[in-house]
């Protein structure tokens, strides 16, 4: 396979990261990198020194052989410069949160479409070894129906003041509960507070509900002494825990449950049995989530496939966003996702 | 001090609890037990042998030199039984939840203060040396000032068909969050879903939000893979965290904060700083809190005092518990705790 | 079943515990007690009101109908107890150590076996729903060859001035790797130190080695600030571990290994491959372990089969102690199990 | 500060380490490395492409202006190569283990003295910012009188053919024991086996005296279920405990202990008492050890100072080893280290 010739836009913190995979990749050639900030783009020049520095992401556009760009900019320049891309026939690659306007995501999505070009979204956790087991167990029936996903994500610091903490730390959440529960919830209840800066909420509650009753429950937070990265699954099967704190043990698989005979209308206690079973730690591949989803990108861009995290994974996480965003300002009612999109897509 | 005479209404799994720890108690003497089943009411007789024994509990009042009751019946009878006896001019202890009904809940604290009985209300933790300590570091002011408290109370077993997870978990958690936090709160939202029986809630999110901007969130569950009983307070100076799963580390301080300067009105980056310090985990009283509880109980019916958990206390969580019950049925808008009360109070 | 009529001698904290359990299980009576301690003894009564109580342990010879006698005096009084019930043609149950000196314990398995009675002692991990599972899958052959075990058994308490935490605490380590490892070591080092009293070691740790080059290390101590109780059990196809301290997840099944080609004599590397793999959390049978105890010697009593943790088991516990004991006065200089015994057992 | 011309012989994973280090070292210029590995080598010279590459250490003898060496090379080929820079008049810093024989590294030590060269030994945690708080403590006073300290290094993996567990991973251990205790102790004892290779013990169990019957155990082993890096730290005052599995909380410090009133002659229980106080988990130093350990040998270049882990240190660790090594062919026997250097010095 010939490696992708690809421009990285953006090389601050993250951006550093995705410049070090890319460029340990066989699949991918870092052929130009872009920053407004010289100090940024000079330490990005000395991890790929022949590479083509520019301050403007337009110039990419001028760069002979360019297949694909990766866009680690502020979240709320991704819309902006993942059109400028699409459009001119490029790949693309945008990091989460994947647009900070559902209308925008429509119209990307809709513009990759056209365009037929890979549109990948920068949700990490779904190329996670640990979501991928948890997602073929389910697949396989192993955990029965999956009731209901909680998650928290929370830790002290990364404060930010461009975006809240929903914004900042949800779409990792988000894009794994989705994937787990499959399909579209109905709708989004939020609450949060902001304590350190005015409108910048620090810590919020996220409740997800599904058409059947299924839900999930995201707690994120920057201002917590612990340092918590957790999903639960609840099947009425088996139940699961993937921490992704944890060095080697990542996943657990439980066999436990509550059974329902349902066929004893008298006497409650004999219509359910708990069961408390074994418990299992299955051996994960070791493989560095940012790495395959470098690799998945490269991959798709060779193969024309679509991404595991495509643009209309992308545009249902903004979706529950912005109707999260939304709840946040009514301090907990309720809102539909079918609510947020009329008359705004193209 | 003489021991105080008292009678236990209610010998199930957790008045049994009682009755063993008031019958070792020197301040108390049982000398009475009722419960409708024989069988119960037989295992109760072997460890109070010299106490009558009834299976209706009028029949109490026919005992002489009862000073107080115990009631630990199914809670749809707590409202009737205490009010019987506070007319009766026993000095009562009920246990949580302390009514169903926000206007029961007013017309016994009403009853006690006119009749000057006792009226103590079982909310265990707010007796338990952790909270103890936690509430006196924020009186204290080493805490600074507590932004937020939420906790975990799940666990897989004791599915209840006479009522959802939140009444029977949520009292513990919330008559906590109000003893931390001081005061009541403004509105309730709450979220859930019951999976094993129509219209119980076997998973339930309840965030209480106050005045000043401070919050709470309580997360209940009686279906989770995991046993969690954990509250985390987050303060401006301090934060904390109290884990009765712990065996003995319970309660850990964390000196970790973000520290605002607030004078740095260009960068952003410069007015917030990160505090990472030492952690503490305090030595505990390592008294049984059921076993404080019931001494408390006895001192207060001699001492004529104010028992930590009063009726007012019990009041103030069965307006938190129908504000979220009213929630949950508003798929999570908000209920104000002023909009439960009104024309209900006598 | 008939219960079985026994007398307890013994009543201190340990001896409460089994007056306890004796008391409540169907299979047994307890009909006399004896104490030196008049204090004791009147507590005991309190728990067996009907039971014959006496302050010398001689006239339990006297009770009439009396069939075993479960022996939980100080150790010293051990074999001169357990001779004088034996002789008397009572089954005898002895806690551990069995006895301090290797000639008493070979006298009393002797007298038992002459006698024709029933002779147990207290090894109560034997017992434990976590060890006759590493037990059983060592039989099945699931663990391969079992190469070594160790165990730490240390805390902060308790510390006793009769015995040092070799004989106070190493029984129940030793009879576990016994029984695990099966037959006899060859050799015992140990090393030690006294802190507290001279002459009594706090810490204490112990290397057994057996004839085929199998292996077990015991650490004890009652100077530490841990409270640790843990096994490891290293087989060449899995390795386990029992963690008394965990509520629930008390036996862990790892599923690594270092798997020997042995048929690469260039390269090292190439003969040698770690394997990494599941981990498994078995279910255990949630029995009290002093429960299944006491179960086990009424149940062997009745059908005189020969206990789990007889006399022999107590044997070899004890010439190991002794065995440790004498490589500690020589500073861990090995010290071999036949070098015990001659001329001493009769 | 003129940075330190430093040449690096063998460049194997841990050589790769620390050329990384010293290479981002303001404080050092790597000017030269040497490898006897082609492969290996062009590796190298990626990470410091402007220094000379040579195949044979002797080489390193032409490049001007070099001050110092650092030899990660196979223990076997430590004491030649240090010797021979030594007398070249360079700085050395040799990897643990210093050398494998006693005499060799009193001939080592003897040489820098006379010839007033900075000698340092690689060992790593002595630098560690947890280690050196441990140290800070006792030296202050609070920790009382450090009784012992015991170690546990074990994981799965790893498993060398040119040394034993002892060699491989001890030095770790027994530096920190001797920088914690001070002196050096009067006589070792220790035990292991080998199961995957004949004659390279898998698995050692070594026990340190000193002469005021302090004492130290440390548990190394390649073939283990866990991974645990921990120390633990008995004093008469307060207890700790370093483990460097944690990610932050490296170090605990227990208020714990028994105290002694040592005036209760007739009852014991009266004359200690068990303290089971506060516990505190201090805020580290977040710097990297082997960052902190280049830096301290390029400070001592300049200052010519004595490095914290100078020969004499790697001397006491060497003799250790040496003694623990034929106390394991004596099966445990204790061997003085005073019985090690008769007419072996120079």
């Amino acid at each position: 396979m010939e490696p992708v010739s690809l421009a990285l836009v953006g090389t601050g913190d993250w951006g550093a990261n995705l410049l070090r995979n890319f460029a340990n990749l066989p699949g991918a050639r870092v052929v130009a990198v872009c920053d407004a900030d010289p100090a940024r783009l000079e330490r990005a020049r000395k991890v790929v020194p022949q590479a083509t520095a520019v301050s403007d992401a337009r110039a990419l556009l001028d760069v002979p052989g360019l297949e694909a760009v990766v866009i680690a900019a502020p979240a709320a320049a991704h819309a902006r410069l993942a059109k400028m891309f699409l459009e001119a026939g490029k790949d693309v690659y945008v990091e989460k949160p994947f647009t900070l306007d559902v209308a925008d995501a429509e119209e990307l999505v809709h513009l990759a479409e056209t365009k037929q070009r890979v549109l990948m979204v920068g949700h990490l956790l779904k190329h996670h070894p640990a979501v991928r087991k948890l997602k073929s167990m389910i697949d396989a029936g192993e955990m029965g129906d999956v009731r209901y996903v909680y998650s928290q994500r929370v830790n002290l610091g990364k404060v930010r003041s461009d975006e809240n903490a929903l914004w900042s730390f949800a779409p990792h959440d988000l894009s794994v509960m989705l994937y787990l529960l499959g399909d579209e919830p109905v709708d989004v209840s939020a609450r949060g507070q902001a304590f350190l800066q005015p409108g910048i909420e620090d810590v919020v509650f996220t409740y997800l509900r599904w058409a059947d009753g299924r839900m999930a429950h995201a707690h994120v937070s920057w201002l917590d002494p612990h340092k918590i990265r957790r999903f639960t699954v609840v099947g009425s099967k088996r139940m699961a825990m993937f921490d992704d704190m944890e060095p080697s043990e990542k996943v657990r698989v439980y066999d436990k449950g509550v059974d329902t005979r349902g066929d004893d209308f008298v006497d409650f206690s004999r219509a359910h049995t708990v069961r408390q079973g074994d418990i299992w730690i299955p051996k994960l591949d070791g493989a560095e989530p940012l790495s395959l989803e470098c690799r998945h990108f490269t991959e798709c861009v060779r193969s024309r496939a679509t991404p595991l995290t495509d643009g209309r994974d992308g545009l249902t996480v903004v979706k529950v966003l912005a109707a999260a965003q939304a709840s946040l300002k009514l301090s907990g009612a309720p809102v539909r996702l079918d609510s947020l999109v009329e008359g705004k897509a193209s």
